[in-house]
């Protein structure tokens, strides 16, 4: 490895629990540093859960010291009041990320499917199998933790093809190691 | 005044602009100190609309260095996709109270109506006209200044009837200064 590695840092934010997963991309190769995923207490008042998302985000920002950021487009519940609570943990979420200058990419849940399965239509189950493939994990993160992971592979693919190389990833072994 | 002033931050969060209002509460007395809005641009991504949102708000606390934050409770729309950024820029907002450590207090539009207005069913010139007899203004604040205003000045009254005062304001004469 002569390239000193891009460090990316995935996110998946959610009204009750946002994922997270960071990598590294040595050229072609991408190999796995940390995942987890930061919970909310539904009942707790919005500023509590505010608070915990945007400051447990600056923490993982403080120690793995990502470059880059993508985050998962959030779906549109049918429920207004739903996504009302989605839309506040993701604007926490990317207020944290511009907070420390990082620049944000973002992916539909299409397009990381896309990325990762192969197929826009893949379930949850086929994302968190294609990330312990693609990063040769020992243990199967928890689901939110994968789509974390894999909103940051979807962006190491792109950012591949973006800078003209070629888009297959190598990827190396990563031993997983869950943050919380 | 033999009291310190308790100052207090209303914002009233939009997705394409969030009003803000500054006041301070001497006792019975409540005190014009500033208000404005921060606009986003729709066209821009996300990452830089929140980015606007979490600077300025962080901006005007440095400023005016409020002890107490009040938020409107944003109003659902029936339209997922304004709901959706409504919140994201309202999440920005709270993520900015939170990291300066500011206890945020929420308030419905329903009751930010009551306290100003007297009855849930004003009109939003209704709103604006008493934000300006209340705090005796020089001159009429922008809509969504105004709405920052009214959500601080609701905390006031409830702040007072919390601590066991009158819950009737005075309110001294104020000059506005509109800081965007």
């Amino acid at each position: 490895m002569t390239q000193a590695p891009v460090r990316i840092l995935g996110i998946d934010p959610g009204s009750r629990s946002t994922g997270f997963g960071v990598i590294d991309l040595y050229g072609r190769e991408a190999v796995y540093v940390a995942s987890g995923c930061i919970k909310t207490i539904p009942k707790d008042e919005l500023a509590g859960r505010i608070g915990i998302i945007v400051h447990h985000i600056g923490e993982i920002i403080d120690t793995y010291q990502p470059v880059q950021a993508a985050v998962e487009k959030v779906f549109v519940n049918v429920n207004p009041a739903a996504t009302l609570m989605l839309g506040q943990a993701r604007g926490a979420a990317v207020a944290a990320l511009v907070l420390r200058d990082l620049p944000v990419y973002e992916y539909t849940a299409l397009q990381v499917k896309q990325a990762v399965v192969g197929k826009g239509k893949a379930a949850k189950e086929q994302v968190q199998h294609m990330v312990v493939e693609m990063l040769k994990l020992s243990g199967t993160p928890q689901e939110d933790a994968a789509d974390g992971l894999a909103v940051a592979l979807t962006h190491a693919l792109r950012y591949k093809t973006l800078s003209g190389q070629k888009s297959a990833l190598n990827i190396k072994r990563g031993r997983l190691q869950s943050l919380s």
